[in-house]
């Protein structure tokens, strides 16, 4: 579907899509995300108090390559509480926002497709990695909204736990994880703009980011949990991670050493990684790359600046697959943090909700 | 002592020294580190033959900050198979020079004081952290040099394992060391001149350095181990290491996570890292600082460039000290890879020497 | 056309192109560029004795982010003088090579498209920028090797020259100029692989190039000259150039202030910038981008990591344009430095000699 | 004068002297360089209202390397607008907080030594760099303030100027200016904290600096003007400037042109650069370096890693001296833009004014 020529709003068949916290820096990974994407078309954006009745181009100080995409250059952004007339709402905001404006629109009969935390580890809420967990999806016909007016919310994890357990999923399938110990090597553009000051960046390692041990900590037991009539049965591992922030521009690094529950050779762990797909692949989603895992075979790979834009930024890329002499197995995973850690997370979660039917409107194929 | 008004040679009682690999980045560092050395002054330097006959000053592509220092200026280099008259040869050669070269100077009579590989587990070389294991310096009376001519080889470690060694030695000998992983973000310095292409370094993580892994794992062992009649038995634990090259200039970072023997709490872990200290205080050698690990309390330290120049390089920064759910104790340690990591090590190790009378000289008072 | 299902050589109707010099930093960009080029399929790569036989994805240390592409990943490397099949060869060898080896092949009847400084200021060879003096090609006539055998050399300038020659371009065809101040903030793909070490970019400026400013100062006028039956009568204005290196990946930014023969107004000035195009554009030709000059109205752009991209990297981006206290204008101009100031600079070219029907193929159409 | 065991308040002979602006960048840096320093202690910070009441330390996120100087650590913050009780004030406010603070404690009879824009081109304010125009000192006799209660405002100026009007006042003197074209690569400290964010830092380079481009135009005509009767007359020649921020942390680098009015050689241009020395020098005040002005050699000098600390900071570098085909000569300046260019700047203003007998104390004589 040419750009270029785009057709007049009635006229496209795409869904009408709205981002909420579309100026910030997931916002905008959004935003650039949804040009030209096959089934969405960005219909409407919202942001905070000072950008509202302006025009995006003017709202945003645009922190990405290249200039702000055509088609959402002129929309005028609304409040974040505004009623929405697209059925799915991306959600870019803060933590303190969303607390409040995704039940809002879910109550609204929208389905909110959250990056965000606050409702991450809500019972009820699937907490999705669609390669990973796809079938926690049924987890919304359990909450609230969805039984009134149809609603619901839905959320992506962590970037570092997106890629993690993608690498975890496939060893913890077939061989049971004992116990996890990550140390990572984060991107700046996972703090947002303006982020980290560059005095405190530039040749410096800073080891801590708030917040950030908890959820890396918290998160992957849920993702690769047992969904019960119960609700969602954690996966039974020990995780211990430390952090770290890095001068990289995008990437998540993250040193992994894993003990699993039946032994392994690395030649059945390679297997398991490389082999490793899901329901975005057997749906043929956009935005699903073919091969969710790649690994290398290199000693000095995956590295950010040559592997973190592999698959459109959709694939993990993991390299030094080798024994551990405390643990069974490590490696080094590399993800895209701000796209498949963050925006084109919640982009997949958006696809697999139109491919499921879910989204009260028929998918449309790719031009 | 004041370099303005330097005493001619023969009248300077300080004991001469000579460095050899003087021109490379470790070299570097040396010549650097005793420009006002109370105890020593710089008499020779040697280099590989490229250099040869020339001033040290146009031999040397100088990478540190600053001028080259006067009193290393107008040395003409020689060659690092030359006899040298200096009774200390502090050794920065490549390994494959230090297999021959060092036992040349050794069984000619001298102190080799080296940062090379070579002979660090050899079974009769001291690999010495002055503060954690100095009783082995006795090593070297069964080096057969030493019986024949009075020369002998010390070593030091690996600029990781220097910070690492003097982190655990204290949790070592109050509670007993289980096991230990370690993931490192090594500077760029580490890897010397010209080292680390910018176009790989430059807003880069690189998952490997040739080597490195190998002799973290190996060297711990030897140098928290027992002296016996019989050698060094290596002290008994697991040890694990994934190692990062980042784009920092000067300082390694290592996250550390230990398993201890017998449980302590974290305020008996602070109390064991902050009260360490051993032989080098005691001699008040010039070199070493009066604490060696400082401890942090602020949850986003230490950092590079804020803390590795701390005791000149000398002091081992320890911060974000927490439980861990996987082993007992986790934390972020600095060492400052090219001072307190090699050339400081090996300059600290030419004091203790000379301290304890090892050298055939008399140790003169700082001016 | 499709890479993942390319036609059998035989059945490709692309023009067969020759790199030499492929495994080096420009080599790679030009085969990185070729990858799907409508127009060419590249059929041979050259390098020097060490990588003669082999693989060239085991001969090449890929430093551009992905992969090697398919279409040049199993070619065997040959040595730079062995007599090549293709029409076209793409030079990126070293010019103490491209001395003895460009007119070897010349001579052989083949079209030299070289990015080497080698020729560039020879008198009967074009350098071209084929925005600016495609006129220049006619040159070629005048060669003795096309006179002989039909073969020809062709260069292309530094990477500097090529955005400013385009920056000064329509400036000195409506206005005239006088004299020009440049000076350079130059990225480090600019210096090649290894390169420039990490040690002296982190962080840092360094005031000098090897023989840049030369080349900046010498070039322009040959481009801007022009051509008469005696050869290329260099442009007459005054240039003054300083350069300065800059931890930067790719983009140089050049500060540039002009003093014009004619007084124009900066809308003026910005119009013939804006309005600038030339016979790459009126032929189509594939890698010309249809605007070549983008004026950018914020007041800090442009910036290598947000605009270096702009136009697949063949726009020359220009920001800042105000007026001058000493000269008459002043602008901040940004070039791709490896692909518009050098790869991209020599297909463009190679496009244009195809196009112009000078090499002994018709061109296809792209599919 | 050892840090370690100062002298009780009482005791110490020192000059007491107030910080305000002290938690900010350039506040923290003049703390920093009053430890220790021989005629100075630091008695009095203030801040804005959100650190008053507070210990410095706690008020303060310190960021330059090490920690907060004993001396200063414990002081209480107040706020500007508190009447202090050091004779000096040092200030280092915003221009928006300066437009009144300052005067006010001049009209409360201290001496205001600014390191802010705001008077610096008021008539009878001194815009002074002591090497080059100590004399203009003689118009703070003219002051309301000075007349009235004793008080006085100096200032020093924009960082790059510093440096700028260290290296042409020697050419100015003795062949006089004609026409100066300046580009800047500026260091990120020069945008305090939390400055420049990482994302626009990394890898780039920002062609824009807001308001700099004026100052660098206005100040130094006043710095290098003539003391008459009727104020300053600013020195007649023309100055034409493009500034770029580039990602290195502390040293601004100038490429400089200048055209002269009388012709000189190469080497009488050195000689006036490196024999060029002032007041501070004649005085032999503590914060005033031997030789200002270090011309180096070789061709890749000055660098900001390696020569930014020259003389604690204090000395402007200069290297690439080569004549011009446009202008007369051309040469690469280096100041240290937070010392001399700043904090250092304004100490050296508060020395001279001690060494003068300005200030109502005797100036005690270092330990």
């Amino acid at each position: 579907m040419s750009q270029k020529h785009p057709l007049p709003d009635k006229l496209d068949p795409r869904v009408p899509i709205a981002v909420i916290g579309a100026t910030g820096a997931v916002g905008q990974r959004m935003v650039s995300l949804l040009a030209g994407h096959p089934w969405f078309r960005i219909a409407e954006v919202a942001a905070s108090e000072r950008s509202q009745g302006k025009k995006y181009s003017d709202a945003t100080r645009w922190i990405l390559p290249g200039d702000i995409p055509e088609d959402a250059r002129d929309l005028t952004v609304v409040s974040v509480e505004e009623e929405l007339s697209s059925p799915i709402v991306l959600s870019a905001v803060d933590a303190s926002v969303a607390d409040e404006i995704e039940p809002l629109h879910a109550s609204r009969g929208k389905f909110v497709v959250s990056n965000t935390k606050s409702f991450r580890m809500k019972a009820d809420v699937p907490l999705l990695v669609p390669e990973v967990n796809s079938d926690h999806l049924a987890l919304v016909e359990r909450q609230s909204w969805r039984k009134e007016k149809g609603g619901a919310i839905i959320t992506n994890p962590n970037c570092v736990v997106v890629g993690l357990a993608m690498g975890l999923a496939p060893l913890h399938r077939a061989f049971g994880l004992e116990a996890v110990t990550v140390v990572t090597l984060q991107a700046l553009s996972g703090a947002g703009y303006p982020g980290v000051p560059s005095l405190d960046a530039q040749g410096n390692v800073i080891p801590f980011i708030d917040g950030e041990e908890e959820k890396i900590e918290r998160e992957p037991g849920k993702i690769l949990g047992l969904l019960t009539e119960d609700g969602v049965i954690p996966a039974d591992f020990k995780i211990s991670v430390a952090v770290n922030r890095v001068p990289v521009r995008d990437g998540h690094t993250e040193s992994v050493f894993v003990k699993l529950k039946r032994k392994a050779s690395l030649a059945e762990i390679k297997e398991a990684l490389e082999g490793f797909t899901g329901e975005p692949q057997a749906l043929g989603l956009p935005f699903a790359p073919a091969q969710p895992i790649v690994v290398r075979g290199e000693n000095n790979r995956p590295q950010p600046v040559r592997d973190v834009e592999t698959g459109h930024g959709m694939v993990v890329t993991i390299g030094r697959l080798r024994p551990d002499p405390v643990y069974d197995v490590r490696f080094t995973l590399l993800v895209h943090n701000t796209v498949r850690g963050a925006a084109g997370a919640a982009l997949l979660n958006a696809e697999l909700l139109l491919a499921r039917g879910l989204v009260p409107v028929a998918p449309v194929s790719a031009a």
